[in-house]
């Protein structure tokens, strides 16, 4: 095996030991130290790979988006441009206990990038796949003209992703009000009012 | 003066202290020692008014929340029930200084809430008197038929609660693209595609 998939399986290894970590105890727990202690490595062995504890949060948040991006319906399994941006958005929404994963880290880093632009600004570079794959979908709806909206789609997809942020806090804020089964619901009616053609 | 208003009034001194603390150098540095130096109190003086950090954040968290409330236009100073709406949902987002406080206060506790809560059911009370601010401004436009939506009130304003505090995310990760000079026309594209009779 060459050196470098070496390295990078050895990487996401220490990234879903972060998962295991954040699943069971809280993103607050994921210190360097608990995760050594969940995959049976040294501190140092961890400090080989990741720079901070940043760093190793960071690569496993995005470890974790690209694992949700890719259980996105794609076009075989569901023809429908709209049902296709709907499945997609909700992966990013406390729907289940793999989705809400991603939101967990990402609310953890929320608790500093006001304090740090530097951290705002990697977890906004960690964001650009997903905000790309989103504006893919909304491309996709016009040119099967199932949204009627003056709005650009670049312009468009940016009022989907901060809606779509704003409801992942909402479920974490009051979980009786936003649950699992009404987030669909809700994101369909926004769908809906920003011109999609969108069943609820 | 009634030892209930002095009471008050010191919680109010201190919670002044937390907001200089924050702005000065940040939500995580604002911990119950820090604050009491702020004020010259002794942390035991502080501990008399607070059970501990969290109490204290959320007191300031409200306290701030307040103002912004209160510097909100009224129907006096602006007749037109849309852009009062408008008035009052961009002083939820960072446009100054001030604006900014409530902001940063309530994205540190982000960074917990999803591992508490306790402090989730906490926050969402103190937000309670904005939604129902928010909620009769929406009412408001209704009345004055400035607004044409198959939504009733209480989910469009839900849905307008969500979007804005995924703007104040959004604004924080990447400032770049959401200003203190875009937020308010992003606002407004948003308002008019949820059916508002608003200019953007």
């Amino acid at each position: 095996m060459p050196k470098i998939v070496d390295h990078e399986s050895r990487r996401i290894e220490v990234a879903e030991a972060v998962w295991t970590v954040v699943q069971r105890d809280g993103i607050n727990a994921a210190s360097v130290r608990a995760v050594a202690a969940e995959c049976g490595w040294t501190y140092g062995m961890i400090a080989h790979y990741f720079k901070n504890r940043d760093d190793l949060l960071l690569f496993a948040y995005r470890l974790a988006l690209t694992r949700e991006l890719e259980r996105a319906p794609t076009a075989k399994e569901q023809p429908d441009p709209v049902e296709r941006l709907v499945g997609l958005l909700v992966r990013a929404l406390p729907i289940d206990k793999d989705a809400s994963l991603d939101l967990r880290i990402w609310l953890g880093f929320m608790g500093r990038v006001a304090d740090d632009p530097s951290l705002a600004k990697a977890v906004l570079g960690e964001h650009s796949h997903y905000h790309s794959a989103v504006l893919d979908h909304v491309h996709e709806c016009f040119e099967a003209a199932r949204v009627s909206t003056p709005l650009p789609a670049e312009t468009l997809t940016r009022q989907i992703t901060v809606y779509v942020d704003g409801l992942g806090i909402a479920a974490t804020l009051d979980p009786d009000t936003y649950s699992a089964d009404t987030l669909e619901s809700t994101l369909r009616m926004f769908l809906q009012a920003m011109g999609f053609d969108c069943a609820t």
